[in-house]
């Protein structure tokens, strides 16, 4: 089945649109996973990343449609780090949910055909469904991770407009009366004439940032084919009246990333004061409840 | 010692610009490497990657200042790859070489840094030097690389005017007359400007394609304190004459890559008469010896 179907059938049997984002981070990590750190090497830093996004997977796997674990942090941890990558995407996959790996990678003609083979579709070596992929080489760069979806019922979502301050430095340069974004929003927009599945979209999406609303609006317009990846909600600063914009009338076509908010919850005002640091987990499935009841409207 | 005061010795110790690009590619390995895979598995041809690199780096140790692993190409073999890469960079370190991964990765935010943490400099946990880097998230997504080579001794490039056909698509794009490889080159600039090194150039690099040599001549004004690594040589047409244009006059500020033209060797016509596919090694030697002449005027 192609991705976009699946993705949309993730979302209409979990009633859910939100994505986990799994980014771990040393210095936040919940106690238990910290003290399993007994040497600080990348070897057990890497397991307990790994040991924490299995079981933020375990908690979330009936509640949403998809994970997106941002592979940086993972690098970050050289080469045990990837090797727990791997795992983790393997155990999402196992677990039914999809999984968006969140590498914003590219390169020219055969080498993006590498990188597509890497991380899309049925049969990916990381066992990946789909990768955020970015523009900045054109459209010849691209071809090949629209061509690898369809070999493989794999996706992409392309970087249109980021949801970080800076991202209009560039992406807001306006040529003829038309900014970056909106040029990139075309090329996906026409990389996905062809490919359409049953539910009407396409596997080549976009990320477009929760923190630009009005642009998010319009790009839902200009780009009506793709599933929109929308980062930047909740710590970021996205709120629930921002983000559901993305969504066509059938509350498809937008899946809304949340990492921090999710993962740390524990950490948060709200929840700090219900569950202790050893019931990570629990605050976990909360958050993740909440943040879907704000987006069901 | 600064990354680019490291690269300009590295440089004069060997005479040479030239970069050694790690491309390794199962149908083009040489016959004994393509032999040692008794089985189709991700374990077996990460083994015989990691073999080809180990040997081309003992080939071209005295030979180049810099080899360029491309991470996507390991990245393909999933984990067992992402392991492979880790020991072919420490491998081309300890032969005391430079060595950039060719990653064209980027984030926002604490995830460049995530990325900037694994890839540059001193202590990166993959002992890579530098990185190239994607610009297209603005300037808050290359800070957090520019203040970690501050930190680690690391270098990154920039992709600024890549070298395939269609990178001009969004490249070339002009707004109030500047294009956006010309904004791009004035952020690089900037970002240098407090950060220069003995021999003149900062840490923050630019990626020009040695296929648009004219915009290569104006993008070494543009950008005076960056070295500039010019991919796009030998296979993508590029010839010694639209190179040289990179270097200024102490033959310092570029350099060279050449990946499929020095480790595929064996199979140019050229070679193919004068080595057997069992002294591989030895066309490698020659044809970076050959390119090493070629770029020496």
């Amino acid at each position: 089945m192609q991705f976009a179907d699946r993705l949309a059938a993730a979302v209409k049997k979990t009633g859910s649109i939100t994505c986990v984002g799994l980014d771990p981070r040393k210095a936040q990590l919940p106690r238990p996973l910290q003290d399993s750190v007994t040497e600080d090497t990348n070897k057990q830093w890497a397991a307990a990343y790994q040991t924490f996004c299995y079981e933020i997977i375990d908690v979330v796997k009936e509640l949403v449609p998809c994970v997106k674990p941002q592979a940086a942090f993972f690098e970050a941890l050289g080469p045990d780090g990837m090797v727990a990558l791997g795992n983790v995407i393997r155990y999402a996959e196992q677990a039914g949910l999809l999984v968006i790996t969140d590498g914003k990678r590219n390169d020219i003609g055969s080498t993006a055909t590498a990188y597509a083979d890497a991380y899309l579709g049925t049969s990916s070596p990381w066992g990946s469904d789909s990768l955020t992929v970015s523009p900045y080489l054109g459209r010849d760069s691209l071809e090949p991770f629209a061509e690898m979806c369809d070999q493989r019922d794999g996706g992409i979502f392309v970087l249109v407009k980021t949801s970080n301050p800076g991202g209009g430095l560039f992406q807001d340069r306006e040529t003829e009366g038309q900014t970056l974004y909106q040029s990139v929003a075309d090329l996906v927009r026409e990389l996905n004439t062809t490919r359409l599945g049953e539910c009407g979209y396409g596997p080549v999406g976009a990320v477009v940032g929760a923190t630009y609303p009005e642009q998010l609006g319009e790009l839902r317009q200009a780009m009506p084919t793709s599933w929109i990846l929308i980062p930047g909600f909740g710590a970021q600063g996205g709120a629930a009246e921002d983000v559901l914009i993305g969504l066509d009338d059938k509350g498809l076509g937008a899946i809304v990333n949340n990492s921090r908010n999710l993962i740390f919850a524990h950490a948060r005002e709200e929840y700090r004061e219900r569950f202790s640091e050893m019931q990570w987990q629990d605050a976990v499935s909360e958050a993740t409840r909440a943040m879907n009841q704000q987006l069901s409207r």
